[in-house]
Protein backbone atom coordinates (compact mmCIF):
# COMPACT_ATOMS: atom_id res chain seq x y z
CA UNK A 1 0.00 0.00 0.00
CA UNK A 2 0.87 3.51 -1.16
CA UNK A 3 2.32 6.15 1.42
CA UNK A 4 0.04 9.52 1.80
CA UNK A 5 1.50 12.74 2.76
CA UNK A 6 -0.92 15.74 2.95
CA UNK A 7 0.14 19.14 2.31
CA UNK A 8 -2.08 22.17 2.19
CA UNK A 9 -1.50 24.48 -0.01
CA UNK A 10 -0.07 27.80 0.52
CA UNK A 11 -1.14 31.28 -1.03
CA UNK A 12 2.94 31.71 -1.37
CA UNK A 13 2.63 28.52 -3.84
CA UNK A 14 -0.13 30.01 -6.03
CA UNK A 15 0.95 31.98 -9.74
CA UNK A 16 -0.86 34.58 -11.41
CA UNK A 17 -3.06 32.16 -13.76
CA UNK A 18 -4.48 31.26 -10.12
CA UNK A 19 -3.48 28.34 -9.68
CA UNK A 20 -0.36 26.43 -7.96
CA UNK A 21 2.70 27.08 -9.75
CA UNK A 22 3.75 23.98 -11.24
CA UNK A 23 7.57 24.07 -9.98
CA UNK A 24 6.18 23.39 -5.86
CA UNK A 25 4.86 20.08 -7.20
CA UNK A 26 8.83 18.86 -7.56
CA UNK A 27 9.20 20.66 -3.70
CA UNK A 28 5.77 18.36 -2.61
CA UNK A 29 7.54 14.96 -3.81
CA UNK A 30 10.51 16.12 -1.75
CA UNK A 31 7.82 16.92 0.99
CA UNK A 32 6.58 13.57 0.37
CA UNK A 33 9.88 11.83 0.11
CA UNK A 34 11.71 12.58 3.02
CA UNK A 35 8.12 12.58 5.20
CA UNK A 36 8.24 8.38 4.33
CA UNK A 37 11.58 8.47 5.79
CA UNK A 38 10.59 9.70 8.72
CA UNK A 39 8.00 7.58 8.72
CA UNK A 40 10.24 4.41 8.13
CA UNK A 41 12.21 5.01 11.15
CA UNK A 42 15.02 7.36 9.58
CA UNK A 43 14.99 10.76 8.70
CA UNK A 44 16.57 12.27 5.65
CA UNK A 45 18.25 14.91 8.05
CA UNK A 46 20.08 11.59 10.10
CA UNK A 47 21.51 10.65 7.05
CA UNK A 48 22.58 13.89 6.12
CA UNK A 49 24.50 13.89 9.44
CA UNK A 50 26.09 10.73 9.09
CA UNK A 51 27.93 11.65 5.94
CA UNK A 52 25.70 10.64 3.16
CA UNK A 53 23.88 12.73 0.62
CA UNK A 54 20.78 11.52 -1.91
CA UNK A 55 20.77 13.84 -4.27
CA UNK A 56 18.01 13.70 -7.37
CA UNK A 57 19.12 11.97 -10.83
CA UNK A 58 15.99 12.74 -12.68
CA UNK A 59 12.68 14.08 -11.86
CA UNK A 60 9.98 14.07 -14.26
CA UNK A 61 6.11 15.81 -13.65
CA UNK A 62 2.74 15.33 -15.48
CA UNK A 63 0.07 18.37 -14.79
CA UNK A 64 -3.27 16.49 -15.80
CA UNK A 65 -5.49 19.32 -13.46
CA UNK A 66 -4.68 22.39 -12.19
CA UNK A 67 -4.58 22.51 -8.54
CA UNK A 68 -5.76 26.01 -6.46
CA UNK A 69 -4.78 27.84 -3.82
CA UNK A 70 -6.95 26.41 -0.51
CA UNK A 71 -6.97 22.65 -1.97
CA UNK A 72 -5.40 20.13 0.23
CA UNK A 73 -3.32 17.71 -2.06
CA UNK A 74 -3.10 14.74 -1.24
CA UNK A 75 0.60 12.70 -2.13
CA UNK A 76 0.91 9.39 -2.64
CA UNK A 77 4.14 7.72 -2.82
CA UNK A 78 5.76 4.71 -3.94
CA UNK A 79 9.02 3.18 -3.87
CA UNK A 80 8.91 1.71 -7.06
CA UNK A 81 13.02 0.48 -6.87
CA UNK A 82 15.14 0.39 -4.29
CA UNK A 83 18.21 -1.56 -4.31
CA UNK A 84 20.39 0.55 -2.01
CA UNK A 85 22.34 1.89 -4.96
CA UNK A 86 19.91 3.50 -6.70
CA UNK A 87 15.76 4.65 -5.89
CA UNK A 88 12.99 5.65 -7.65
CA UNK A 89 9.86 6.81 -6.28
CA UNK A 90 6.80 7.56 -7.72
CA UNK A 91 4.08 9.94 -6.96
CA UNK A 92 0.45 10.48 -7.51
CA UNK A 93 -1.03 14.10 -6.09
CA UNK A 94 -4.75 13.64 -5.89
CA UNK A 95 -7.44 16.57 -4.23
CA UNK A 96 -8.23 15.72 -1.10
CA UNK A 97 -11.70 16.91 -1.31
CA UNK A 98 -12.54 14.85 -4.68
CA UNK A 99 -10.50 12.16 -4.80
CA UNK A 100 -9.32 13.56 -8.38
CA UNK A 101 -6.17 12.44 -9.72
CA UNK A 102 -4.55 15.88 -10.70
CA UNK A 103 -0.45 15.28 -11.24
CA UNK A 104 1.79 12.18 -11.33
CA UNK A 105 5.47 12.32 -11.23
CA UNK A 106 8.50 10.44 -10.47
CA UNK A 107 12.28 11.54 -9.45
CA UNK A 108 15.30 8.66 -9.18
CA UNK A 109 18.07 9.22 -6.99
CA UNK A 110 21.92 7.47 -5.78
CA UNK A 111 23.69 7.72 -2.53
CA UNK A 112 27.01 9.76 -2.10
CA UNK A 113 29.33 9.75 0.44
CA UNK A 114 31.38 12.97 1.84
CA UNK A 115 33.93 12.86 -0.62
CA UNK A 116 31.00 12.63 -3.06
CA UNK A 117 31.69 9.12 -4.38
CA UNK A 118 28.61 6.48 -4.80
CA UNK A 119 27.73 4.20 -2.37
CA UNK A 120 25.96 1.07 -1.80
CA UNK A 121 23.75 1.52 1.29
CA UNK A 122 23.18 -2.15 1.06
CA UNK A 123 26.85 -1.74 2.40
CA UNK A 124 27.38 2.00 3.69
CA UNK A 125 24.09 1.90 5.95
CA UNK A 126 22.74 -1.68 6.64
CA UNK A 127 19.75 0.01 9.38
CA UNK A 128 18.82 2.31 6.72
CA UNK A 129 18.82 -0.33 3.75
CA UNK A 130 16.71 -2.44 5.60
CA UNK A 131 14.22 0.14 6.80
CA UNK A 132 13.47 0.92 3.63
CA UNK A 133 13.02 -2.19 2.60
CA UNK A 134 9.93 -3.27 5.38
CA UNK A 135 6.84 -3.67 4.15
CA UNK A 136 4.14 -0.67 5.17
CA UNK B 1 20.71 27.91 -33.33
CA UNK B 2 19.43 27.28 -30.05
CA UNK B 3 18.88 30.29 -28.20
CA UNK B 4 20.99 31.34 -25.02
CA UNK B 5 19.45 32.47 -21.92
CA UNK B 6 22.11 33.69 -18.67
CA UNK B 7 21.02 33.15 -15.29
CA UNK B 8 23.26 33.71 -12.26
CA UNK B 9 22.95 31.80 -9.48
CA UNK B 10 21.69 33.30 -6.04
CA UNK B 11 22.19 32.43 -2.95
CA UNK B 12 19.03 31.77 -1.88
CA UNK B 13 18.52 28.76 -4.88
CA UNK B 14 21.52 26.91 -2.91
CA UNK B 15 20.39 24.09 0.00
CA UNK B 16 22.43 22.50 2.43
CA UNK B 17 23.90 19.64 0.22
CA UNK B 18 25.77 22.93 -0.82
CA UNK B 19 24.24 23.34 -4.68
CA UNK B 20 21.58 24.89 -6.35
CA UNK B 21 18.14 22.45 -5.04
CA UNK B 22 16.76 20.85 -7.99
CA UNK B 23 13.44 22.61 -8.00
CA UNK B 24 15.00 25.97 -8.83
CA UNK B 25 16.12 25.02 -12.43
CA UNK B 26 12.19 24.00 -13.77
CA UNK B 27 11.97 27.74 -13.06
CA UNK B 28 14.78 28.70 -14.56
CA UNK B 29 13.48 26.62 -17.70
CA UNK B 30 10.13 29.28 -17.34
CA UNK B 31 12.64 32.26 -17.18
CA UNK B 32 14.23 31.14 -20.41
CA UNK B 33 11.25 30.37 -22.15
CA UNK B 34 9.82 33.93 -21.32
CA UNK B 35 13.16 35.01 -22.29
CA UNK B 36 12.49 33.60 -25.67
CA UNK B 37 9.16 34.89 -26.10
CA UNK B 38 10.31 38.50 -25.14
CA UNK B 39 13.06 37.80 -27.40
CA UNK B 40 10.48 36.54 -30.35
CA UNK B 41 8.33 40.03 -29.85
CA UNK B 42 5.90 38.70 -27.94
CA UNK B 43 6.07 38.75 -24.45
CA UNK B 44 4.27 35.82 -22.48
CA UNK B 45 2.66 39.07 -20.48
CA UNK B 46 0.98 39.97 -23.64
CA UNK B 47 0.04 36.69 -24.32
CA UNK B 48 -2.21 36.42 -20.65
CA UNK B 49 -2.99 39.85 -21.61
CA UNK B 50 -4.76 38.82 -24.17
CA UNK B 51 -6.54 36.25 -22.60
CA UNK B 52 -4.77 33.26 -23.18
CA UNK B 53 -2.59 31.00 -20.82
CA UNK B 54 -0.20 28.75 -21.44
CA UNK B 55 0.13 26.03 -18.72
CA UNK B 56 2.98 23.24 -18.70
CA UNK B 57 1.75 20.16 -19.20
CA UNK B 58 4.63 17.68 -18.71
CA UNK B 59 8.03 18.60 -17.31
CA UNK B 60 11.29 16.64 -16.82
CA UNK B 61 14.98 17.27 -15.66
CA UNK B 62 17.66 14.91 -16.01
CA UNK B 63 20.72 16.27 -13.56
CA UNK B 64 24.50 15.67 -14.36
CA UNK B 65 26.26 17.58 -12.52
CA UNK B 66 25.79 20.04 -9.52
CA UNK B 67 25.50 23.82 -10.07
CA UNK B 68 26.97 25.88 -7.03
CA UNK B 69 26.26 29.16 -5.93
CA UNK B 70 28.35 31.75 -7.21
CA UNK B 71 28.24 29.86 -11.09
CA UNK B 72 26.46 31.41 -13.54
CA UNK B 73 24.43 28.97 -15.53
CA UNK B 74 23.80 29.41 -19.59
CA UNK B 75 20.17 27.84 -20.82
CA UNK B 76 20.27 26.75 -24.26
CA UNK B 77 16.62 26.38 -24.85
CA UNK B 78 15.01 24.74 -28.45
CA UNK B 79 11.31 24.85 -29.43
CA UNK B 80 11.26 21.21 -30.37
CA UNK B 81 7.76 21.28 -31.72
CA UNK B 82 5.39 23.93 -31.86
CA UNK B 83 1.97 23.70 -34.03
CA UNK B 84 0.05 26.63 -32.58
CA UNK B 85 -2.06 23.32 -29.69
CA UNK B 86 0.98 22.41 -28.41
CA UNK B 87 4.50 23.10 -27.55
CA UNK B 88 7.48 21.13 -26.94
CA UNK B 89 10.68 22.82 -25.20
CA UNK B 90 13.85 21.55 -24.71
CA UNK B 91 16.82 22.91 -22.51
CA UNK B 92 20.18 22.20 -21.99
CA UNK B 93 22.07 24.15 -18.93
CA UNK B 94 26.00 24.26 -18.89
CA UNK B 95 28.25 26.15 -16.66
CA UNK B 96 29.49 28.91 -18.22
CA UNK B 97 33.19 29.36 -16.87
CA UNK B 98 33.65 25.68 -18.23
CA UNK B 99 31.21 24.82 -20.90
CA UNK B 100 30.34 22.02 -19.49
CA UNK B 101 26.72 20.59 -20.03
CA UNK B 102 24.96 20.23 -16.52
CA UNK B 103 21.34 19.46 -16.53
CA UNK B 104 18.72 18.44 -19.60
CA UNK B 105 15.55 19.33 -18.97
CA UNK B 106 12.23 19.10 -21.52
CA UNK B 107 8.43 20.96 -21.05
CA UNK B 108 5.21 20.95 -23.27
CA UNK B 109 2.73 23.01 -23.24
CA UNK B 110 -0.84 23.61 -24.15
CA UNK B 111 -3.09 27.10 -25.23
CA UNK B 112 -6.00 27.91 -23.43
CA UNK B 113 -8.57 30.91 -23.95
CA UNK B 114 -10.43 32.78 -20.62
CA UNK B 115 -12.94 29.58 -20.54
CA UNK B 116 -10.08 27.20 -20.06
CA UNK B 117 -10.42 25.16 -23.82
CA UNK B 118 -7.70 24.45 -25.95
CA UNK B 119 -7.20 26.89 -28.51
CA UNK B 120 -5.04 26.80 -31.92
CA UNK B 121 -2.77 29.81 -31.99
CA UNK B 122 -2.64 29.71 -35.31
CA UNK B 123 -6.24 30.40 -35.78
CA UNK B 124 -6.48 32.56 -32.00
CA UNK B 125 -3.17 34.48 -32.46
CA UNK B 126 -1.56 34.42 -35.71
CA UNK B 127 1.30 37.22 -34.86
CA UNK B 128 2.23 35.36 -32.14
CA UNK B 129 2.25 31.33 -34.19
CA UNK B 130 4.18 33.43 -36.82
CA UNK B 131 6.76 35.01 -34.29
CA UNK B 132 6.81 31.63 -32.71
CA UNK B 133 8.06 29.98 -36.06
CA UNK B 134 10.45 32.88 -37.35
CA UNK B 135 13.94 31.34 -37.54
CA UNK B 136 16.14 33.13 -34.62
CA UNK C 1 -3.94 33.54 24.25
CA UNK C 2 -2.12 33.66 20.86
CA UNK C 3 -2.86 30.81 18.15
CA UNK C 4 0.07 28.79 17.52
CA UNK C 5 0.61 27.11 13.57
CA UNK C 6 2.83 24.07 13.52
CA UNK C 7 5.87 23.88 10.60
CA UNK C 8 7.76 21.71 9.47
CA UNK C 9 10.97 22.83 7.94
CA UNK C 10 11.66 21.32 4.45
CA UNK C 11 14.55 20.33 2.92
CA UNK C 12 14.40 23.03 -0.26
CA UNK C 13 13.93 25.90 2.35
CA UNK C 14 17.19 25.25 3.57
CA UNK C 15 20.66 27.22 1.94
CA UNK C 16 24.12 26.65 2.16
CA UNK C 17 24.87 27.79 5.41
CA UNK C 18 23.16 24.92 6.39
CA UNK C 19 19.94 26.52 7.74
CA UNK C 20 16.32 27.75 6.69
CA UNK C 21 16.80 30.75 4.46
CA UNK C 22 15.56 33.65 5.90
CA UNK C 23 13.20 34.13 3.29
CA UNK C 24 10.90 31.32 4.53
CA UNK C 25 10.19 33.03 7.55
CA UNK C 26 7.85 35.31 5.67
CA UNK C 27 6.41 32.69 3.89
CA UNK C 28 5.70 30.98 7.21
CA UNK C 29 3.90 34.25 8.54
CA UNK C 30 1.42 33.59 5.61
CA UNK C 31 0.75 29.93 6.18
CA UNK C 32 0.24 30.99 10.04
CA UNK C 33 -1.75 34.08 9.24
CA UNK C 34 -3.96 31.74 6.56
CA UNK C 35 -4.42 28.77 8.92
CA UNK C 36 -5.79 31.64 11.86
CA UNK C 37 -8.41 32.68 9.21
CA UNK C 38 -9.17 28.91 9.17
CA UNK C 39 -9.29 28.79 12.42
CA UNK C 40 -11.42 31.41 12.73
CA UNK C 41 -13.79 30.07 10.28
CA UNK C 42 -13.53 32.32 7.34
CA UNK C 43 -10.81 31.03 4.93
CA UNK C 44 -8.56 32.97 3.08
CA UNK C 45 -9.51 31.95 -0.26
CA UNK C 46 -13.64 32.57 0.00
CA UNK C 47 -12.15 36.09 1.28
CA UNK C 48 -11.22 36.42 -2.22
CA UNK C 49 -13.43 34.47 -3.76
CA UNK C 50 -15.69 37.23 -2.35
CA UNK C 51 -13.36 39.64 -3.97
CA UNK C 52 -12.04 41.29 -1.47
CA UNK C 53 -7.60 41.09 -0.95
CA UNK C 54 -5.79 41.82 1.81
CA UNK C 55 -2.10 42.49 0.68
CA UNK C 56 0.97 43.37 2.87
CA UNK C 57 1.51 46.62 3.42
CA UNK C 58 4.71 46.23 5.80
CA UNK C 59 6.31 43.02 6.76
CA UNK C 60 9.85 42.88 9.70
CA UNK C 61 11.62 39.80 10.62
CA UNK C 62 14.19 39.85 13.66
CA UNK C 63 16.43 36.40 13.34
CA UNK C 64 17.70 35.36 17.31
CA UNK C 65 18.25 32.14 16.62
CA UNK C 66 18.96 29.48 13.67
CA UNK C 67 16.38 27.29 13.03
CA UNK C 68 18.10 24.02 10.90
CA UNK C 69 16.60 21.60 8.34
CA UNK C 70 14.85 18.97 10.29
CA UNK C 71 13.38 21.22 13.02
CA UNK C 72 10.04 21.66 13.92
CA UNK C 73 9.05 25.19 14.09
CA UNK C 74 5.64 26.38 16.49
CA UNK C 75 4.63 30.22 14.93
CA UNK C 76 2.72 32.09 17.60
CA UNK C 77 0.18 34.55 16.45
CA UNK C 78 -0.97 37.55 17.76
CA UNK C 79 -3.61 40.10 16.30
CA UNK C 80 -1.86 43.06 17.62
CA UNK C 81 -4.67 45.12 15.84
CA UNK C 82 -7.67 44.79 13.69
CA UNK C 83 -10.52 47.16 12.85
CA UNK C 84 -11.53 46.28 9.76
CA UNK C 85 -9.42 48.61 8.09
CA UNK C 86 -5.93 47.48 9.09
CA UNK C 87 -4.71 44.51 10.31
CA UNK C 88 -1.25 44.23 12.34
CA UNK C 89 -0.25 40.82 13.33
CA UNK C 90 2.94 39.78 15.35
CA UNK C 91 4.56 36.27 15.02
CA UNK C 92 6.83 34.64 17.39
CA UNK C 93 9.30 31.47 16.58
CA UNK C 94 9.80 28.74 18.53
CA UNK C 95 11.83 25.45 18.02
CA UNK C 96 9.35 23.31 19.05
CA UNK C 97 11.77 20.71 20.45
CA UNK C 98 13.40 23.50 23.10
CA UNK C 99 10.88 26.06 23.29
CA UNK C 100 13.78 28.60 22.18
CA UNK C 101 12.51 31.78 20.75
CA UNK C 102 14.37 31.89 17.63
CA UNK C 103 12.25 34.85 15.01
CA UNK C 104 9.80 37.39 16.17
CA UNK C 105 7.99 39.37 13.20
CA UNK C 106 4.94 41.10 12.20
CA UNK C 107 3.22 41.75 9.30
CA UNK C 108 0.41 44.95 8.72
CA UNK C 109 -2.76 44.60 6.12
CA UNK C 110 -5.17 46.47 4.62
CA UNK C 111 -8.53 45.64 2.88
CA UNK C 112 -9.14 46.10 -1.05
CA UNK C 113 -11.85 45.58 -3.06
CA UNK C 114 -12.09 44.28 -6.90
CA UNK C 115 -11.09 48.02 -7.72
CA UNK C 116 -8.41 48.12 -5.25
CA UNK C 117 -9.99 50.09 -3.16
CA UNK C 118 -9.53 50.11 0.10
CA UNK C 119 -12.68 48.85 2.36
CA UNK C 120 -13.50 48.76 5.78
CA UNK C 121 -14.76 44.99 6.61
CA UNK C 122 -16.86 46.12 9.27
CA UNK C 123 -19.35 47.22 6.43
CA UNK C 124 -18.16 45.66 3.71
CA UNK C 125 -18.05 41.58 5.11
CA UNK C 126 -19.42 42.11 8.54
CA UNK C 127 -19.03 38.10 9.48
CA UNK C 128 -15.39 38.19 8.60
CA UNK C 129 -15.08 41.40 10.71
CA UNK C 130 -17.10 39.69 13.54
CA UNK C 131 -15.31 36.40 13.35
CA UNK C 132 -11.70 37.97 13.40
CA UNK C 133 -12.46 39.63 16.64
CA UNK C 134 -13.90 36.36 18.56
CA UNK C 135 -11.89 35.09 21.44
CA UNK C 136 -10.15 32.11 20.65
CA UNK D 1 25.82 57.66 -5.13
CA UNK D 2 24.06 54.73 -4.89
CA UNK D 3 24.50 51.32 -6.50
CA UNK D 4 21.65 49.83 -8.57
CA UNK D 5 20.62 46.69 -9.62
CA UNK D 6 18.19 45.28 -12.19
CA UNK D 7 15.69 42.69 -11.59
CA UNK D 8 13.61 41.34 -14.27
CA UNK D 9 10.31 40.01 -12.71
CA UNK D 10 10.04 36.16 -13.18
CA UNK D 11 6.70 34.35 -13.46
CA UNK D 12 7.18 32.19 -10.91
CA UNK D 13 7.29 35.75 -8.70
CA UNK D 14 4.01 36.37 -9.31
CA UNK D 15 0.55 34.86 -6.36
CA UNK D 16 -2.68 35.20 -7.18
CA UNK D 17 -3.12 38.07 -6.63
CA UNK D 18 -1.92 38.95 -10.24
CA UNK D 19 1.07 40.33 -8.48
CA UNK D 20 4.64 39.78 -7.18
CA UNK D 21 4.31 38.13 -4.01
CA UNK D 22 5.79 40.20 -1.39
CA UNK D 23 8.22 37.51 -0.12
CA UNK D 24 9.93 38.00 -3.46
CA UNK D 25 11.38 41.05 -2.21
CA UNK D 26 13.33 40.16 0.29
CA UNK D 27 14.99 37.44 -1.89
CA UNK D 28 16.02 40.48 -4.40
CA UNK D 29 17.52 42.20 -1.63
CA UNK D 30 19.70 39.41 -1.29
CA UNK D 31 20.09 39.52 -5.28
CA UNK D 32 21.07 43.26 -5.03
CA UNK D 33 23.18 42.97 -1.96
CA UNK D 34 25.60 39.77 -3.24
CA UNK D 35 26.22 41.79 -6.75
CA UNK D 36 26.60 44.72 -4.59
CA UNK D 37 29.47 42.92 -3.32
CA UNK D 38 30.55 41.27 -7.04
CA UNK D 39 30.76 45.19 -8.42
CA UNK D 40 33.20 45.79 -5.01
CA UNK D 41 35.53 43.08 -6.57
CA UNK D 42 34.59 40.62 -2.89
CA UNK D 43 31.72 38.28 -3.94
CA UNK D 44 30.25 36.41 -1.42
CA UNK D 45 31.06 33.30 -2.45
CA UNK D 46 34.35 33.89 -1.90
CA UNK D 47 34.01 34.98 1.31
CA UNK D 48 32.23 32.06 2.32
CA UNK D 49 34.51 30.01 0.95
CA UNK D 50 37.26 31.73 3.08
CA UNK D 51 34.95 30.85 6.10
CA UNK D 52 32.81 34.15 6.60
CA UNK D 53 29.16 33.90 6.57
CA UNK D 54 27.23 37.05 7.21
CA UNK D 55 23.79 35.99 8.92
CA UNK D 56 20.57 38.24 8.31
CA UNK D 57 19.62 39.68 11.64
CA UNK D 58 16.77 41.30 10.77
CA UNK D 59 15.03 42.44 7.52
CA UNK D 60 12.13 44.85 7.08
CA UNK D 61 10.11 45.98 4.06
CA UNK D 62 7.27 48.41 3.42
CA UNK D 63 5.33 47.53 -0.26
CA UNK D 64 3.59 50.84 -1.31
CA UNK D 65 2.71 50.02 -4.82
CA UNK D 66 2.17 46.61 -6.60
CA UNK D 67 4.93 45.59 -8.84
CA UNK D 68 3.24 43.49 -11.76
CA UNK D 69 5.17 40.00 -13.42
CA UNK D 70 6.62 41.69 -16.79
CA UNK D 71 7.96 44.96 -15.31
CA UNK D 72 11.76 45.35 -14.21
CA UNK D 73 12.54 46.21 -10.74
CA UNK D 74 15.59 48.50 -10.24
CA UNK D 75 16.99 48.23 -6.75
CA UNK D 76 18.62 50.56 -5.49
CA UNK D 77 21.16 49.69 -2.40
CA UNK D 78 22.71 51.76 -0.31
CA UNK D 79 25.34 50.74 2.73
CA UNK D 80 24.13 52.70 5.45
CA UNK D 81 26.17 50.95 7.75
CA UNK D 82 29.47 49.32 8.09
CA UNK D 83 32.44 49.17 10.76
CA UNK D 84 33.36 45.40 9.53
CA UNK D 85 31.55 44.06 12.38
CA UNK D 86 27.83 45.03 11.76
CA UNK D 87 26.44 45.89 7.94
CA UNK D 88 22.81 47.74 7.51
CA UNK D 89 21.79 47.83 3.78
CA UNK D 90 18.60 50.00 2.06
CA UNK D 91 16.88 49.12 -0.04
CA UNK D 92 14.58 51.17 -2.60
CA UNK D 93 12.77 49.32 -5.40
CA UNK D 94 11.67 50.87 -8.16
CA UNK D 95 9.92 50.66 -11.56
CA UNK D 96 11.82 50.85 -14.38
CA UNK D 97 9.24 51.72 -16.82
CA UNK D 98 7.95 55.01 -14.85
CA UNK D 99 10.56 55.75 -12.32
CA UNK D 100 7.88 54.98 -9.45
CA UNK D 101 9.15 53.96 -5.71
CA UNK D 102 7.15 50.56 -5.10
CA UNK D 103 9.16 49.64 -2.08
CA UNK D 104 11.56 50.42 0.91
CA UNK D 105 13.51 47.84 2.69
CA UNK D 106 16.35 47.73 5.06
CA UNK D 107 18.61 44.50 6.29
CA UNK D 108 21.22 43.90 8.90
CA UNK D 109 24.00 41.62 8.83
CA UNK D 110 26.72 40.30 11.07
CA UNK D 111 29.90 38.32 10.22
CA UNK D 112 30.48 35.03 11.68
CA UNK D 113 33.21 32.45 11.49
CA UNK D 114 33.03 29.19 11.22
CA UNK D 115 32.80 28.52 14.94
CA UNK D 116 29.44 30.93 14.83
CA UNK D 117 31.46 33.63 16.80
CA UNK D 118 31.00 37.05 15.82
CA UNK D 119 34.27 38.87 14.03
CA UNK D 120 35.22 42.06 13.01
CA UNK D 121 36.22 42.04 9.50
CA UNK D 122 38.59 44.95 10.14
CA UNK D 123 40.92 42.39 11.51
CA UNK D 124 39.82 39.49 9.87
CA UNK D 125 39.41 40.49 6.83
CA UNK D 126 41.16 43.83 5.60
CA UNK D 127 41.01 43.52 2.14
CA UNK D 128 37.02 42.89 2.31
CA UNK D 129 36.80 45.12 4.75
CA UNK D 130 38.48 48.28 2.77
CA UNK D 131 36.92 47.41 -0.46
CA UNK D 132 33.28 47.62 1.21
CA UNK D 133 34.43 50.89 2.25
CA UNK D 134 35.45 52.20 -1.14
CA UNK D 135 33.53 54.89 -2.78
CA UNK D 136 31.15 54.14 -5.66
Amino acid sequence: MAYKYIHKTQYYESDQMGVIHHSNYIRWFEEARTAYMDDKGYAYARLEHEGIISPVLTVECEYRKMIHYGDTAVIELELEKFNGIKMVVGYKVYLESTGELCTVGKSSHCFLNRDNKPVSMKKTNREFYEKMLEKG
